[in-house]
């Protein structure tokens, strides 16, 4: 999802990879898996054309990405109070997961 | 926490190992591990005796799984719609984590 919110950005596959240090090998095939992952893709290449191509979300992969961000938010908030109770039962000298 | 629930069973953390096809070694490293990432023990160790020991949750420990098991259900319903959507999206080829 982080990949996918970078391309969102940059519009490029390979911009994308190197703002999380990773190889645009890499990159393309977390992409490449991710777009067969569904019925419809969720990043669409342009190849060619004066800029080198580029990459964006397809709108499916504007929705999925969407649907995460509020899984996560909706998560967090479902659970929050469980998550207090693990934050104060920690122990001192053992950090949990962090929060953020 | 599957192992903490083998312990509430079994009463024994090499029989609950056991059930999870894991050494003794490693069962013993994980409840060590989890013992020393909160305030209090999650399991408790009784050496010796006629039946050569045993283990039982601490009354944290037995807290501590309940909420586990309440937070999985609160967020598989949270987010019941998103897991319809993602499960109606998915290709036929390549299966999403089971829901189960």
């Amino acid at each position: 999802m982080e990949l996918l919110e970078h391309i969102q950005e940059t519009g490029s596959i390979s911009a994308a990879g190197r703002a999380m240090d990773m190889s645009y090998r890499r990159a393309w095939l977390l992409i490449s898996e991710l777009n067969h992952m569904f019925r419809e893709p969720v990043v669409e290449s342009q190849r060619g054309g004066q800029k080198g191509g580029g990459a964006a979300l397809t709108p499916f992969g504007e929705e999925l990405l969407r649907r995460f961000r509020s899984m996560e938010t909706t998560l967090r908030a479902a659970i929050a109070d469980d998550l207090d109770w693990l934050e104060a039962n920690r122990s001192a000298a053992k950090a949990l997961p962090d929060k953020a």
